[in-house]
């Protein structure tokens, strides 16, 4: 069988199953979620073995010790994944609650409820944790799932697929809901994007390439996710306390994630303040500074280019300039942020309401660091993903992202 | 130039006109949407200008008569789409809405507010009127919006298009908010398919082939809108007076709309009943029926084909079927329907309740006319298409639908 063949008979399986986890209410998706918890902790033994697999091959194929930490589960990361599940069995459940209703002029009763896509593909890379984290939350917001996950990580989901989906078949839902798409090669997560009218919606999570190529290539409709180049800006009416204390937590809590600080932006007014103590508290904490020539002329710091602006570092490093006034912050944010996060430091109302309102980005921040944008800080509870795209959802992407809506109109007989 | 490149030259002009107009208060966009009103009515002869020459080389051209009264505009015409701008500009600001917002655990203030999208695609066919409501409608929403209207209005288009840039500027907004796209051959539209980062968004209205060929070729995220194949599944505990009032308002008060009844299930218990009275009220209004065995046995119906069952006729012709039961209506349904609207007509709270839940259309009806789903029914108050994809919007779309969301995050120095 082709690549495609294989696909669109998963995918129509998956069609066919999402009819019924539609229509299945927040108790039997809750027990489900609950019992592939507990399956995930019961048969830790043959998923920590399909692990060992992915992760001697690794090694044998010369994977970075960083990466082949991302592939590592152990019983601790096993508990997190069904501690995950159990979180979102606690979550309300977004589907067929009422988004607007009102009775019309002549009577009609009409009302927009939540309802799910159907059937989600997700494209994904490296960590494992994500196959259970993705089927929980698209089994809880109604939708059937086909898993793409990088090969590398291939033994490990499908025994974590294995086990969910005995799991689900036990609590009485259809285990077509939850799927691997077949096959190593891209042929088949091409099959995957050209599965339209099967497959309501892709989101593809990974690095800049992944995310292109599916945006390029899908005819399905494609959730953009995550590449994030976020700026932290200065102003001149900083307070240079919390500035330094919001780039140095942007940059360096957790330095490999989407909503990290890549950029510092610096009013001049507080250039000459500023500087000495943010260069000697990014470098303290090993960052590498890349500067125009006002920071360049720190020790250790290196000369920036054009490629600096543009780069999603997910390292220790930060491109910072000096800029003249607020103008050129937001015409350089304008220039190279991803719209994903960028954030202003002021104590100045009018300057914090224009960044506000002409930084065109997911989420835009006054005095905070860019690491909050993130589901589980917006109090979302769970997480599919960040939308970096304007239509249907952008910024962190929660329950009621993974749904669409219909419009329900009641009537006696009601005629034009 | 290449279509391209000129292509290219316009959306960019738009990106930095949208700039502007998505921080113009409602007060600046509702008096320039009343001085376009204005504009429309004082210009009167330019435009029935401009369009006598569009009629003139389509009757050259033989176009049937039905289609050239599509295209003819008239004073009255023109008044209707001078009183269109003004109701968008009675309607709400969607900008700035704030969709939801809390203060989280640590004190940061959330708020998810409506912004507008930047630049939209339009790619619609025949009716001049369609240029100016998308104007106004794409105004109010904070939207530049990049015009193509069919060939054979180019002269209508051109004239409305000088008329309303020309009230922009004078209201003191940039004209470039509102611009014709560049050239009549389909380069100019596959240019305007590949403007990805230029256009946010490419809302194509009009015939399934023109929307099948956005939805296929396009790198901008598109809103796929309006092919109707509309049901309506006459119940076994349906009251048949009901049933034939709404069969017929359904497919005769308008039959080109994307919201009239293409095809009309019947429960084989009321069948006997029913169908002569149905297949009676049908006939003496024009409609020609294609039918099943049972349908096929009255005077003057045709045999339906498979072909029937898919068709999106937009004229006096309706497919009709005895079913056994709900769920052969259903299963047709889900086979058949585009999506769009389905009607019940049953006085059975669980067949109602069924139909609901099962039905996966943007619109599904009980005991009420398939023709109630519009814009205008539902209070919308204005409406640029009805969505029938999942993505984003779903049914009618209003102001809201044509605005994104950013995520607005005030702090004091929150670190994490």
């Amino acid at each position: 069988m082709t690549a495609e063949v294989e696909v669109r008979e998963v995918a129509q399986r998956a069609r066919v199953a999402s009819r019924s986890l539609a229509l299945a209410t927040r108790a039997e998706k809750d027990a489900t979620l609950h019992a592939m918890a507990d399956a995930l902790l019961a048969r830790a033994d043959e998923i920590l073995a399909g692990n060992a697999e992915d992760v001697a091959r690794a090694e044998a194929d010369g994977t970075p010790p960083n990466i082949i930490d991302r592939l590592r589960l152990t019983a601790d990361r096993l508990e997190g994944m069904a501690q995950g599940l159990r979180d979102v069995a606690g979550l309300a459940d977004p589907v067929g609650e009422v988004v607007r209703g009102s009775i019309l002029a002549n009577g009609l009763e009409l009302r927009q409820v939540r309802v799910p896509f159907g059937v989600v593909g997700m494209i994904y890379e490296a960590r494992p944790n994500v196959t259970a984290d993705a089927a929980g939350i698209c089994l809880k917001s109604g939708n059937a799932v086909l898993l793409r996950g990088s090969s590398s990580a291939r033994s490990s989901n499908a025994a974590i697929v294995a086990v969910l989906r005995d799991a689900v078949a036990a609590s009485g839902l259809d285990p077509d809901v939850v799927q691997l798409v077949p096959g190593d090669s891209h042929d088949s997560v091409k099959a995957l994007m050209r599965a339209r009218g099967l497959v309501d919606v892709l989101i593809p999570r990974g690095g800049a390439g992944l995310i292109q190529s599916v945006v390029n290539d899908s005819t399905v409709p494609v959730i953009e996710t995550g590449v994030g180049n976020c700026h932290v800006y200065v102003d001149r009416a900083a307070d240079l306390d919390k500035a330094v204390a919001i780039v140095l937590n942007a940059k360096t809590h957790r330095s490999s994630v989407c909503n990290a600080a890549e950029s510092l932006l610096v009013h001049a007014d507080v250039a000459e303040e500023l500087l000495p103590r943010v260069v000697a508290a990014l470098q303290e904490a090993g960052v590498t500074i890349h500067g125009d020539d006002a920071f360049a002329g720190y020790d250790g710091v290196l000369a920036a280019t054009d490629e600096d602006w543009a780069q999603e570092y997910l390292s220790l490093d930060i491109a910072a300039r000096v800029v003249p006034d607020l103008d050129a912050a937001l015409e350089h944010i304008r220039t190279w942020s991803s719209g994903h996060t960028d954030a202003i430091v002021t104590e100045d109302q009018g300057a914090a309401r224009r960044f506000v309102a002409e930084v065109d980005s997911a989420a835009v921040l006054v005095n905070a660091s860019t690491r909050f944008t993130d589901g589980g800080e917006f109090g979302f509870g769970a997480e599919i993903g960040i939308s970096t795209q304007k239509l249907h959802a952008r910024g962190p992407m929660g329950l009621p992202e993974m749904t669409s809506t219909k419009y329900v109109v009641i009537g006696d007989g009601h005629v034009r």
